[in-house]
């Protein structure tokens, strides 16, 4: 197959999306030489997997991030950051990932190799690589520069039982850090704020959190990431999803002063704001300790506090405590106020 | 979460992906609603398997086609095939689908339904769930109506080699049907072409003939699908895979006369338009018969044909006899002439 793709000038065009000798050049010159391994260069319809010994977990989430390039990361290692943490979530270690691409017309070429690489340098940071692939192209007008859809799985060690149905009345409520960061991150960079210290996303893979978490508390109950809808909407899904009330306290849960103060600007509740690297854990009141010296023990939730506890409420509300001494509910995220945030 | 969707009335809005109160209806009362099972209805954020009894295989697939409903089809229905067949194409047992939605804001929700009843129905065909799913939303204008990811496991049954890698001279290449109606259907579709017989996408699952092949022929070399760049792309990739060469004969090649006056009219060469329910299978010489009435002996492998062989070449060429007596080289897929087939 002759030919070598222009990755300094050249651009997506539709024969990339042919199945043709131009698809087979840019995924042999581009995707398979950074997301390189064993399995993927097989090269086959699908990729062939050792038997993992134990249930499997199996997540997917689409990218369509914008701006494609952000302060702390861009759409190529959230993609991987996302899939792997949505695994994580039940305490699965994730194995492999698959990602599907579909590219625009017109999309430089140097701007692809560009979230290739920090896919692939993400990947290899996590352990757990690209094992298939797909590369549709659609025309100008029709998508938006490049959307990523990863799919993961992962095994999940014997013995634990962690889902959004298991919060139980008088359990308690950990978040793993800083709230806030990816959202108004995003936002900033497209509202050109011009802020003294540039806030970055904390876009990050936690499946190694919640292996140290797992070892110290294998009886936690929830752990979910708080991505799109914020805190607020994760802890409303907990608590439909259990059937349980929550009460949190404002004052503890930790949230950056410039993030606070860019919430304020662009009108936003800190707790509706976007989350790539955080994550929301539940677990037996008496062992809330032990967990969270186990994440104040891993360098990616040294700024993990306990933020508040399960009660039993026919109606699931979230109830927060505020810094005034009063108490409001806190509802689902409604509406959209930060469109394509990841 | 109380307010029902207006699926009569209704489109997608910006809100549908913001993981607030909106979105969790749509998937409540649309996705979750059809593609109804107890994996995809524990609600996390991944879908939680039981252990495979071997190897896994993986695969992913963007579906980004136009127009969205086809004579014989719809994205719903292809977005199931295309994976479930990329996963067999190994001689795997498909077991479970992940499916990622990329929805342009205004889609009208009564066309959503209708896509997702219909991959529903294809789920239910098949016997292989949508255990896990994700819902994203971008502006008008940055979208096409809808695009869909799906990303499918399955297991192969112990003892089985099937790879593009495995070909090897002296093979037989088979061919499970006639080629070109899925690309035809699509274009006629486009073009308008008034022809008196509509044309149908032959998009169906595979995974059933496979089984039965496998039956048949354990020793089966090669699978594929011959999707985008049609019969000449698939077979060019295989040569370059194993490193041999092929040569096929026009005549015993199963073209329906409505594809071919079709190919003819809009100027497409039959060997390069997309299939979605076809298959290419290569096998020892010895067995080609007894795969061959394996194939004809079920409903989707009725008019299987055997359409040459595989030889030795350092050039690893594929070669074709034409009708008339002569012998051209059958290239790959040059430049787009079908956009958006899949
Ligand atoms: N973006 C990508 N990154 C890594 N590998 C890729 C990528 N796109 C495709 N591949 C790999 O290239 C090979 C061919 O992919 P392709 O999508 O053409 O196969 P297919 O799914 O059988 O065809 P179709 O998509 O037309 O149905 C596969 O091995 C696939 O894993
Ligand atoms: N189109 C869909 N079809 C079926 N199930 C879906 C679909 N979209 C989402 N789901 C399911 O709804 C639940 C919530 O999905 P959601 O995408 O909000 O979770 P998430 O991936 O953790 O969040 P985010 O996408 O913001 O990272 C999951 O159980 C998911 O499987
Ligand atoms: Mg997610
Ligand atoms: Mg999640
Ligand atoms: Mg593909
Ligand atoms: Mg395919
Ligand atoms: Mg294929
Ligand atoms: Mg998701």
């Amino acid at each position: 197959m002759a030919g070598r793709l222009d990755l300094k000038h050249g651009a997506v065009d539709m024969s990339h999306g042919s199945g043709g000798r131009a698809m087979a050049q840019l995924i042999d010159q581009l995707f398979r030489k950074h997301l390189d391994n064993d399995l993927l260069a097989r090269g086959d319809d699908q990729a062939l997997l050792a038997p993992p010994a134990g249930r499997l977990a199996m997540s997917t989430d689409g990218h369509v991030i914008s701006p494609l390039f952000f302060p702390g990361g861009d759409i190529g290692s959230l993609a991987v950051h996302g899939t792997v943490n949505d695994v994580a979530m039940c305490g699965a270690r994730p194995l492999y990932l698959a990602a599907g691409f579909i590219l625009e017309e017109g999309l430089a070429l140097a701007e692809l190799a560009r979230i290739v690489e920090s896919m692939a340098a993400a990947c290899n940071a996590c352990g757990v690589p690209v094992v298939t692939g797909d590369t549709k192209v659609v025309e100008r007008g029709k998508g938006d520069g490049c959307f990523i859809t990863t799919t993961g799985v992962g095994v999940v060690p014997e013995g634990l039982d962690i889902s959004g149905a298991n919060a139980r009345p008088g359990d308690a409520i950990l978040v793993s850090g800083h709230i806030g960061d990816h959202g108004v991150a995003i936002m900033s960079k497209r509202e050109n704020l011009g802020f003294e210290t540039e806030i970055h996303s904390d876009s990050q893979a936690l499946h190694d959190l919640v292996a140290a978490m797992i070892d110290a508390v294998p009886e936690i109950h929830c752990l979910r990431d708080p991505t799109r809808g914020g805190l607020a909407s994760t802890l409303n899904e907990l608590a439909q999803q259990s059937g349980v009330g929550m009460q949190i306290r404002e004052p503890t849960i930790p949230v950056r002063p410039e993030v606070a103060a860019a919430c304020e600007l662009l009108g936003l509740d800190a707790l509706n704001v976007a989350n790539e690297g955080k994550l929301v854990a539940i677990c037996p009141a008496d062992q809330a300790e032990t967990l969270l010296a186990a994440m104040r023990g891993h360098p990616k939730g040294m700024d993990a506090a306990i933020i508040g506890e399960v009660f039993e409420d026919p109606h699931h509300f979230v109830q927060m405590e505020t810094a005034f001494g009063g108490n409001r509910i806190v509802d689902w995220l409604a509406g959209e106020q930060l469109p394509r945030i990841c």
